[in-house]
């Protein structure tokens, strides 16, 4: 499904900044000479997670969370306006909506300590992102490489030059756009993506250096914000490890959800494509399916797959398969079991969803304020 | 100036529902079949109006206001965000911003009776502007005849197979969609527009059908704004009367403005070009400046050019230009003191813009409440 590529546009924590192994919170408390920094992230409303999401991005938010200093901003927002770029059911896209900040508390994103809200709930974002389309040329849009990829799936093309982009809606064409405003609202200087999002990224640097420039003043408006690579856990579909876990794969067998009981784990593992040759090596090109297994066990561990695959050099499929059931069991029973509490606790969802949307207004509030005396709105 | 195309882009009242002529109003409140109304026009910040926007267009916002029925609802709007489209310096459009209010104000829009705010100060409209963007094709807005134009002007070029788009901003491309969402966020029937904005009419008619069709429920959420045809009081220039009016050709004697003193309208029409023919006629194709003079007289007293003709046919230019002097002095001279006494009355202007973007912003959130619930945003 195309929204996958964009679905978690900001993915992961600072891990140039913030190594993400343990004890690091000590050591970057003794660090006063950084400036405090401010992090967005964004992702989209689409259901519960599935594993490849939460270990490709959803837990180094919680880690970035725990590593972090107290004078460093943490913003996390469900960007529900980027999901109508594409045909959604608006009761499933309400649901959803939801479910994301259910399973953002219950994976252990504290509300208390990061400002956690709903995009579609500060009108900033979209005002934001009208004054930037006005210094945004469209052929940048154009050469966004996302939007020439939903051109190319658009029409079912074998290459560019086949489809016909004045079908497809200004909200695809633009949403990079919006992104930016995502971000710069809050002025961020750090953003964690996926390498799918890095040009997005780039724009936003754009937006911001231009903006810098036609609206000058003694103090520059918008600092660029930083890329911050995100570690790679690309988990792959537990039916075909040659493409990546997918909540739209037909097959529910080829991925596990945050919600998926032990029995359901367990099966899903124990079914998991491998391969016959004796003895476990992480080899991803040809050996696909164990070093899946191992990235995913790896993962769970905070280790790198070669690390663990030396383990598991003189030992079969079926020792690793079990240690994933686990490893991995272990990994979902507390963000499964809070889940499973808080879904329907629709007050509580409601409130925190007010509270961190009011924060994050009042923190977009005095961007604003000064955007509009900059280009005369006032 | 290319943004003289859209500076108003909703020009006058609803003369095919509403005749401006006198004692109309009582008229039509007997007339109750006819469901209540809503009518949205705005017009851009560009500084104090000439005597050409001030026939061809704000003087039917005042006889509409006049002439509504009570069940009707005006609603009239500086539309700042616009305007950020093309290059501001940003100093002059907070004045012109200020202004243009103060302006409304001095001619008659009595804020008491019509909603009249600063749209930059409802956000709403930026955020229901998004959600159209992802229901409006690209190609729409590549068709529009503004977008094309501007393209053409941007290039210098001769025809559009010479211009290049991807330097034009995405604002140009997407401000049809914003004008869709300021007349939508009200649910107007009626919106008064110059042909030239005809086209954009026509484009948030399609884009209230393709919502009411996408996100279907047991009522239609936006009615189709209906187009009323404006008066032709087209105003031109005082020194080459075969263009219009405007406010940015380089001789100040070509244009009236609203603030110019008794002398000075006297030395500008006095200054005016005519012709050596004997006698008035109105014919605008061979007698350009005499028409002129004959359109802005009848403007002023509400009468067809034609008809004042036929008043000046035994007589001289001076005889009608003296004519036109005092018509127009007597015209202007309430606005003119209305605004030198407003325009300074910094409390009194931020006083009415913040009560009317409150009353804005109060109508329009119960469109988005309808909005967010239809689209799955709750």
């Amino acid at each position: 499904m195309l929204a996958t590529t964009s679905k978690v546009f900001a993915q992961c924590p600072l891990r140039n900044a913030l190594p993400n192994g343990r004890n690091v919170s000590r050591r970057l408390s003794h660090n006063t000479v950084t400036p405090s920094r401010v992090v967005f992230s964004g992702i989209q409303p689409t259901g519960v997670p599935h594993l490849g999401n939460y270990l490709g991005a959803l837990i180094n938010w919680v880690r970035l969370q725990q590593d972090s200093r107290p004078e460093d901003e943490l913003i996390f927002s469900i960007v529900g306006w980027h999901a109508l770029t594409l045909p959604q059911d608006p009761r499933e896209l309400s649901r959803s909506r939801r479910d994301a900040l259910a399973v953002l508390l219950a994976i252990g994103i504290d509300p208390k300590r990061s400002i956690l809200f709903h995009q579609d709930e500060n009108p900033h974002h979209a005002e934001l992102a009208w004054l930037f389309n006005c210094i945004t040329p469209v052929g940048k849009l154009r050469r966004m490489t996302t939007w020439k990829s939903r051109l190319a799936v658009s029409r079912n093309a074998n290459d560019e030059s086949e489809v016909d982009e004045s079908l497809l809606n200004a909200g695809l064409l633009t949403y990079p756009v919006l992104q930016a405003a995502d971000i710069l609202a809050y002025k961020a200087t750090h953003v964690p993506v996926g390498d799918d999002q890095k040009q997005h990224l780039e724009l936003a640097r754009d937006i911001a250096d231009t903006f810098n420039r036609t609206f000058k003043a003694k103090s520059r408006m918008f600092p660029l914000p930083e890329f911050v690579a995100t570690p790679t856990r690309r988990v792959l579909s537990l039916k075909d490890p040659r493409s990546k876990m997918s909540k739209s794969a037909p097959d529910v067998q080829s991925r596990i959800l945050l919600t998926d009981t032990a029995a359901q784990i367990k099966s899903k593992i124990r079914g998991a494509v491998t391969d016959s040759i004796v003895g476990i090596t992480y080899d991803p090109v040809s050996r696909p399916g164990a070093s899946n297994l191992l990235t995913i066990l790896a993962a769970c561990t905070n280790e790198e797959p070669e690390e663990v695959a030396k383990r598991y050099v003189n030992k079969g499929h079926g020792d690793l398969k079990a240690d994933v059931v686990d490893a991995v069991e272990e990994l979902l029973r507390g963000p499964r079991t809070e889940f499973e509490r808080i879904k329907d606790e629709t007050a509580y969802i409601t409130e925190v969803a007010r509270a961190g949307a009011a924060k994050a207004r009042e923190r977009s509030r005095l961007t604003m304020q000064e955007v509009r005396r900059r280009v005369g709105l006032f």
